[in-house]
């Protein structure tokens, strides 16, 4: 952690910042500048992340120099975590998991519907949201355990794995007993009980971006859940907010790249949220596989003038299929497989 | 609302949208332009907003002609809103109500002697967080039930209101028993199933917009509050992220004239967040106050060098009471007073 | 054009906005709504560009119908522009052509090594900056004509063609003299003097979008060039200004199938800029070929240690070249050739 | 200047940098840590600016200390400069300077009918565009010269001092002639020839901040003008593009404190455009003379229905007359006048 001191600083302040340092434990260097000063603190600097130097007089800022996240690092584990899913797939290794379905689980019968096609395009995970986190209190707030249980039903007759999102920590043993990957969804990406609680669980948890969130946030939420022993940890870019409104989102394509270089833990990408236009999905996938995601997740439909919810980002499943075939030549340029 | 048609839609696309509306129990009317037609909807548009008329084959884009919120908006209730808080106070009336206090709730003796300047310097609500949303799950989270307990005790030793944050729907019950308005904070603003607790409760909230959500989409969430029967609702803008980095977050000061031209709630200013340092409060609090805010929530650490969370926002309460005297300045310019 | 009218919008108040619609040779007609009506114009909607109607008495908002450019619409010209550079490449068609070489022109020898290392990797085009716009005036700001010349000479011995940025209307003459694509950098996007300068020239024009700017303006400034009677222009999606501030810009990936949904015009993509950082360029790269670009603008360094600006974001010859092998397997995988 | 390495640094890495540091006239001191080592910089870091230290091999990131700008800072010059307009005005005085007048300068007759309406409300500038920056190349670009000259006979019938943007280094010499302060244009806050051409006169100069400019960035093109000689300078804050779409921009409130806290300059607020709807232009107005400001600049039109620009964000001037009289008791309350 540097302390850059004031031009005006007194002896006596920066005095008392060293010593405040050396309380704590850490070891600091005074260095003087001809413009301004600076105070280098060598040590665990997560001692002084309580501790508001800022408001010390003579500070003028403070600069840290370690990153606040400590499990979700690359420097903590160098080679990629590879979670696991059902009994035979693999999250982060060769091949790009693809996770499909609808927005919302709405009626049994169809849900089946698409999880069958889905499955024969190449998915291996069906999505479905069972509660549904709605801007408006007047629209369809999802089938709530009733989902789950037609989401089991897809599961018994498609063998395809379940992901569907958990909103409040009073429904986590439902979720937890229906889903093998408990989603928390963008809104959710700050709230922190609802991490502790999945983050005590051993289920696979994917982790939405919230959708104001810096990467390095991301990064300290996953961090919550690790904290608590769940490595069983995967990210998702699903577009940031951003001033562009022709599209719902903006796609953060850098993220794949930079969470890469950071942390060891895969990252997927949301192509359906982060454009909100069916139209342009397909581009987003490409551009997400090109650029090294570990997985997809897409929402399906095949009556999308009906669907209760998204119907505008929902890919019909003749156009998944399309999409697949083009997605595994860009997967094979890459030296992945889907 | 109105559908913009594609210069290529067909006789049949277009057959088939107006047969859909009229299924709905609304009435189209179709308009022929030399570049483009439009399909006009008249009638209830809510019906609509489930229905995905984006993807009908034909449709170019669908512009919602009302608003999404009806409860929040002042074509529903033309006189601003009085939220009784205690048993005297008004939000939202001629006196600008002043909350002050702690980030976050460490020691009872520390709160009571910061409750005992806030309100010498003319605070009427107690300020201070028992359970608190940290970024990072290494920093200090809150004293939890105990905190709420030492602010009951501040409550009683001083006769200052209590607004606090509730965090999980798990804790509701006791966050209930002591507060005398419930915060609800940014990151929760789209937390939808706590919005829907608090709402069946009948306590004042006070519900803060989320650091990156628009105005209308902070309208939605208290759409939630209020549906659920509870107008005792106070909305608050406490910065929003952008692009500038020098502030902890942007204070989008236009926020307050705008809710006033849309809603009939009340709308309360955290200048403490929105600066995120302690040397801009000042300033941000005489413009909210000029602008035309029904209270402010402010940030105050008789020794933030020692605050476990936020001390670079916090005033010192000396600073706190030169303040208040400004601000009594600025009120009664504006026809108000503190 | 779409009027919505407030809710007590006055039969006279209406009649007013009429009388002025049909005075400006539009049609009106007058729709009325349970909570509110609305009045829908049809004709030619510019003529209502330059008149205000929000102003009107009794009018809420005006929801334009018609997008505000013409000439840059894939309404006005259906298949795509393919713009001729030098005597035989073309940008829109199969190819996806490389702009490659320094952020800016220093040394005559070095300019040329760089140029010849591109173009054994592959690259058809050299970029260069000999007008460069530096935050600080304390930056080196380019080598101005003579580096121009540099140019032309590293064009005379390799035979790639030249890209370089014009930043002022008293260079046109000599940039246009040197140049093969003149660059309007994301500064200038909305330099309105500048689009008109270069709108009258035949010289094909890379317009890059603001860093601000929506794909919406980025269309409405290609409009400025088009109607002075240049088409042979191309855009650039650069990256755009987020809160996200570990990259120097966010890549909008988006961009590039929202501009082939919208316009005629071939899109570039420069991933040195949108990314900030070397590292992170080659899972750009491979992305925007992935997602559909017709080029790319990479800057190539042999020795950033030593470049006077943007080094950090260059690559080194030698990555530059394993690049280019990757991108060309991603560019088959999708369809196309580099 | 920090240097940050990364953990795996070799030895021989760091005497790499320590000798390129040291060949720049510069003394670095290596400090290990137990988790990273850093490199500290003392001396003038400005050499560095040039040095893209990030591609060392073992460098992870450089943290800049000192501030790019140097003129423009508060360290530079401790007390606020004042500008002096005119024979006896100063902006950055006791006096809060009101500039007022319409977006566009349209007809010489109205021109001045409105010059006399806000001088006699209080204003003693009068604003007006004869160069209009325009997003579309349809709608109207501004008189040119014939407005400038409309402006200098409003000036003799009025006594106000007239501020008009310069949009293009070739229309210098007139503008120059015609107007007391020379507005350069948000859109060209990074045009950087337009900077130095206005540094190289000692005219006033106002400096509108970019949409998508951070404070620092304003401070930085600030230094442009400032090291060109030319120290009667003024910026101005008139919003900043964010997600939030009710508001055409959001006013940046913090930004005067914030100005005032770096740097000796002036700070002007254009209340018009940062919230684009003459509604709010009230409320922002009072806030932006609470928070500190120096001068507003306003826009104000008798006939807003027949404007050429801008129309939905101006005043008439009896609302303007209203709020000068408002803006009296706020400034009175924060200790300035108007």
């Amino acid at each position: 952690m540097i302390i850059v001191l004031r031009p005006d600083a007194t002896k006596k302040q920066i005095e008392h910042i060293v010593k405040k340092v050396k309380k704590l434990g850490l070891k600091p260097w005074v260095s003087k500048g001809k413009e301004r000063s600076i105070i280098g603190v060598i040590g665990e600097e997560d001692v002084l992340s309580i501790q508001p130097l800022e408001v010390f007089p003579g500070v003028e800022k403070v600069m840290p120099v370690l990153s606040p996240y400590k499990l979700a690092a690359l420097d903590f584990k160098k080679e990629g975590t590879q979670v696991k899913i059902g009994s035979g797939l693999e999250v982060g290794a060769e091949q790009i998991i693809v996770m499909a379905g609808p927005c919302s689980v709405e009626k049994e019968k169809l849900l089946i519907e698409i999880a069958k096609k889905v499955k024969s395009a190449g998915a291996t995970v069906l999505r479905g949201g069972a509660f549904k986190p709605r801007t408006s209190p007047y629209n369809f707030q999802g089938l709530g355990e009733k989902g789950l249980k037609f989401l089991a039903q897809a599961k018994k007759e498609t063998g395809l794995l379940i992901v569907t999102e958990l909103m409040d920590t009073r429904d986590m043993a439902s979720v937890e007993k229906y889903a093998d990957i408990i989603q928390v969804g963008a809104r959710n990406m700050q709230n922190f009980n609802l991490l502790k609680v999945v983050g005590r669980s051993r289920k696979p948890v994917l982790l939405k971006r919230g959708m104001a969130s810096t990467i390095k946030e991301l990064l300290m939420s996953a961090e919550y859940i690790l904290s608590e022993g769940n490595f069983n940890l995967m990210l998702c870019e699903r577009g940031i907010r951003t001033f562009e409104d022709y599209t719902r989102f903006t796609l953060d394509i850098n993220a794949i790249a930079v969470v890469k270089s950071l942390s060891h833990l895969p990252i997927i990408v949301d192509p359906s949220h982060a454009t909100g236009k069916w139209g342009l999905v397909s581009s987003a996938s490409k551009a997400a596989v090109a650029a090294g995601c570990d997985g997809l997740l897409i929402e399906v439909h095949p009556n999308p003038e009906e669907a209760l919810s998204d119907g505008a980002q929902s890919l019909l499943p003749e156009n998944f299929a399309d999409l697949m075939k083009d997605l595994r030549k860009v997967a094979q340029a890459v030296g992945r497989k889907i």
